[in-house]
């Protein structure tokens, strides 16, 4: 950030009066420009015994297998969010079920949530940012090729629960250890 | 948002290609400046029976009671807040607990969390946006002098749990109806 957004002048890292972190304040207008951590939410498609994954058509990650999953809208819900970004990238129609999983990731600023769900129907198909997309039971994930470690994270935990037949809310954390390129 | 804080050229609200919302996009530098919901965190400080409330010092709500909270910093986890939070506004030396509360405010695109979370000790006192911190047992809870919607939605879900002696996680809306100065 080197611009004032309000009124155009330049922006300085400096620790407002009562506050105790650096932020970018204007020299002019004197408004601070705080910065905050983002959501990213997303699915857990079930049919049957298989999952839905999307494989991304857009960087980063591009190939690779994801849940459905983006970051949420203003003015939206978090479980609205994780609706219409598995519309948008599977054109799956689903019912959302229960909050499965909320994984803080610091080290890039990120709160990632996960909802489970259920397809009404298997009409889905790739959206724009998808190459494709296909049911996929326990057995036949593709571990190696998951984009992201949160995905990994919930996939482990919503087959473990299964197995339990005791479906738990979850909260974890991605270690600060991590750098941004594996998370 | 007037200038795009990259370049300081002007913006202008247009749909980019491939997106369906209004951004503000740089006329000059092209870069997409996108807005995203926030994450306020906070805690239910317990000590026996009685719940730590702090009654606010600043604006919006001065003078109202409500649970320590405030807006979730950058590299941080929602435990890390709300534990800082609580330090904060209160002094309070705690242990946190389960997360309890996950409230979805839309309409100021806000998403607020609460944790348990366990007093080590009563030596708390009021930070610099606290006017007063005290305990207080649900009889004597200050219903009609809570500061934020949110908080009033959390503590009633916790004074019913506890009577059922079933603590569980909770996700609510805050509906759209409400207009952002009742939240």
């Amino acid at each position: 950030m080197n611009y004032c957004s309000q009124c155009g002048a330049s922006v300085a890292l400096t620790i407002p009066a009562g506050d105790t972190r650096p932020r970018h304040v204007c020299a002019s207008c004197g408004m601070i420009h705080y910065e905050n951590p983002k959501l990213v939410v997303g699915t857990i498609p079930e049919w049957e015994n298989s999952i839905l994954l999307c494989r991304r058509a857009i960087e980063p990650r591009h190939g690779k297998w994801t849940l459905p999953a983006g970051f949420m809208e203003t003015r939206e819900t978090t479980a609205g969010a994780a609706l219409r970004e598995t519309q948008e990238e599977a054109c799956a129609r689903i019912e959302i079920g229960e909050m499965f999983t909320l994984i803080d990731v610091p080290v890039i600023s990120q709160v990632h949530i996960f909802y489970r769900a259920r397809l009404l129907d298997t009409d889905f198909h790739p959206g724009e940012e998808s190459l494709e997309t296909a049911l996929f039971p326990e057995t036949r994930i593709p571990w190696d090729d998951i984009a992201f470690h949160t995905v990994s994270l919930t996939l482990r935990r919503y087959f473990a629960d299964r197995r339990d037949g005791n479906w738990r809310f979850h909260t974890m954390t991605v270690p600060m250890a991590y750098s941004s390129d594996d998370v």
